[in-house]
């Protein structure tokens, strides 16, 4: 079974917003084992829309449009395909009577202008909006399928949860099932060369690596009759994956961030947690607090951006600032003693960089960067070089002070040792 | 002029990848004034790259395609488009030298397989590639053209930006130039009120608004045969915004954010800063740092994330926190206090909320947030009420941080007062 998206809306190709929709989409049906050739986005034109419909509705399966839906003019989906497909639009009052309650609740009477919104392709199936005005649409033809619907995002994902997905799911003949093994402290060169054999053999499952700052996430892709079958196909590839990366592996599990990997460790050995940050200004700290329930482990963080707040806050003599200048092994590891000592928190991260865009030298390049993570009074500091701009420079010693943070817990309470081949 | 772009590559039908190429091609040839009626993803399939490209090559002037030019078997761009042009393959030297070069570099010999990278439709303009392996090309017949770029993001933007441009450029006959008005500090709904005699009437130039977290962006748009005669056409509509909006303009310059706007407030009022946060854990002090030139004004910061950290480093006292809780305006002025009392920094925020997802009660929901700003020694303290998730609360808290320090600095150093109508 195949389907194909138009997504309809000038403000698209205008390239005012980025059609997130499309990758939504994309995802979604390709894990319910629907194939997708072809995703199209059209202005709101009636004769490109009716053409880009017709050309979808005699080559694919199920045709998906979004956008188009709302109460103005400009709003042409619905009343394009019921016309392609020669449906009389037909009033529905239960679509009437919500919009009508969706305008109440706003503490406003439902404008005239928005009845048009009620008005559905006969014998459809209505998908009813609990985030909008905008009613969406399942038209059956012919043994094919239009699902129209809103444009909006939060309003298209919720309505193809809702509705959409439970009966693309009873069309559908297989379901694909994705796992990811998520690492991080090495490099996306070693990882593909470790599972070329996988990624280039594997057809069922697909393996597929993807870098992300400071990490690499590897999908695992099975398609089969049953979850339970396509679940069975990708566990030997897990297995086979924790055998070769090990304590790469932060995660196997959706949901966990690295940020909840990290938590996660500091809750399991009753650690307590302070940051003393520079060039990452308290990003360290605002990534950590993504976590709920880090508030039992986390003390105070610091931000001390000037060579003053260094000095003042945590106690870094002058003299240690210009002999080593601020971007150096010491100056990142009196941070830590600074805080470890006003502080006693059982594991410190410190971290002291040069972001740019300006002030870089030939011996402290725009880039560099002095990680320190201290576990009960056991220092590591380590120096990076980051590429990119400012805001990449930073991004890069927020992820690279988690990893260090983690690499410093599992070194202090196991035997683990890591390479070093993805600093 | 009027473009159509096609995307090749499976990968963007399956969902793992968002298209980002798609808005940044459709921002440029607007930009431009180049019309785009049409966007297409197709995957690496022969048979229907080539029918997507008829159809496309067709009905348009210029078809933009990206992706598909790599080394391998299921790269098929270049290869589909010379077939369907009639156009043969020829060896481009310089190509060749430029792809040896780039491996070179990188201290490898050039596999045999990205020999075909270098060939090159016959008659074709080549667009060397800096940053990558793929040449791309631009060919042209009939008095239409195809333009193949590569489908990484940066070899695509980059390449865009050095040779396709300056080639559209020539051949588009009016300039579109965009001015954007930001606010901030006022809803939404407030500015729609007041631009819907703007919005609704403009066609040359135009006039649309766009919401992101805590502002409110007016984006006029003009359309004429120079950019001196497009910018003429703006000035009077800009005009006519600081009229209407006043102080809730933080900028019209398309390179300031909001928080650049707030650090030029302080250095042009040689003011020091300080933060103190609870549920934003950071993220305030990090978008302060954002901005290059802050270091004269930063300060110390704090995260004082648990009731411990507040009583110790900033000297509240237990019966406070037990008697408002942490989530209080009183606790909120007690934030500012006691970092004032200790840094003496002109101007300190404090944040501190409930982000959730847990421990909501009636009287404090999740989303009840706190802010503070003192401006030498004046304090103001607001309660905030965010909706969204954990994160989405957080979001908003360092927005609204942003925009009360503005506001408050302001108010200060002028007469200005600012409404309520956009808290």
């Amino acid at each position: 079974m195949n389907a194909e998206f138009i997504f309809v809306g000038t403000e698209i190709l205008l390239g005012n917003i980025l059609n997130t929709n499309a990758q939504y989409l994309s995802e979604q049906c390709a894990a319910l084992g629907v194939s997708c050739y072809y995703q199209t986005v059209v202005g709101d034109n009636k004769d490109r829309i009716r053409d880009t419909f017709l050309a979808a509705w005699n080559r694919s399966d199920i045709v998906i449009l979004s956008g188009g839906l709302g109460p103005t003019e400009d709003d042409l989906t619905k009343e394009t395909v019921a016309e392609a497909l020669d449906l009389p639009l037909l009033l529905d009052q239960k679509a009437l009577d919500d919009i009508r309650a969706y305008f109440a609740r706003k503490g406003y009477e439902m404008p005239k202008i928005n009845e048009k919104q009620a008005y559905i392709p006969k014998g459809s199936i209505v998908m009813y909006n609990d985030n909008g005005t905008a009613p969406g649409v399942i038209c059956e033809k012919d043994g094919k399928c239009a699902i129209l619907l809103p444009g909006p995002n939060n309003e298209l994902t919720a309505m193809f949860e809702k509705s959409a997905k439970p009966f693309l799911f009873e069309k559908s003949d297989c379901v694909i099932v994705s796992k990811t093994v998520k690492m991080c402290g090495i490099g996306e060169g070693s990882v593909d060369e470790k599972i070329r054999d996988l990624t280039e053999t594997g057809t069922n499952p697909t393996v597929a690596p993807y870098a992300k700052t400071g990490e690499v996430h590897v999908r695992i892709t099975a398609k089969a009759g049953t979850e339970k079958e396509a679940s069975k196909l990708i566990k030997p590839v897990v297995r086979e994956m924790k055998n070769r990366f090990g304590d790469y592996i932060y995660s196997t599990d959706d949901d966990v961030t690295l940020e909840k990997a990290v938590v996660d460790l500091l809750l399991a050995n009753h650690l307590t947690v302070s940051t003393v940050e520079s060039c990452t200004g308290g990003l360290v700290a605002g990534r950590l607090i993504n976590v709920p329930g880090i508030s039992e482990a986390l003390k105070l963080c610091y931000v001390t951006y000037s060579n003053k707040a260094k000095r003042k806050m945590l106690g870094i003599k002058k003299g240690i600032l210009e002999k080593y200048t601020a971007v150096s092994k010491q100056v990142c590891e009196e941070m830590l003693k600074g805080v470890s000592l006003i502080n006693k928190a059982d594991v410190v991260v410190s971290v002291t960089g040069l972001a740019g865009p300006d002030g870089g030298t030939e011996e402290i390049p725009v880039g560099t960067v002095f990680i320190g993570c201290s576990v009960k009074g056991k220092i590591t500091v380590e120096k990076y070089n980051f590429s990119g701009n400012r805001s990449k420079i930073r991004e890069n010693a927020v992820a690279y002070s988690l990893i260090l943070m983690r690499r410093c817990i599992l070194e202090y309470f196991s035997e683990v040792t890591f390479g070093k081949e993805g600093k």
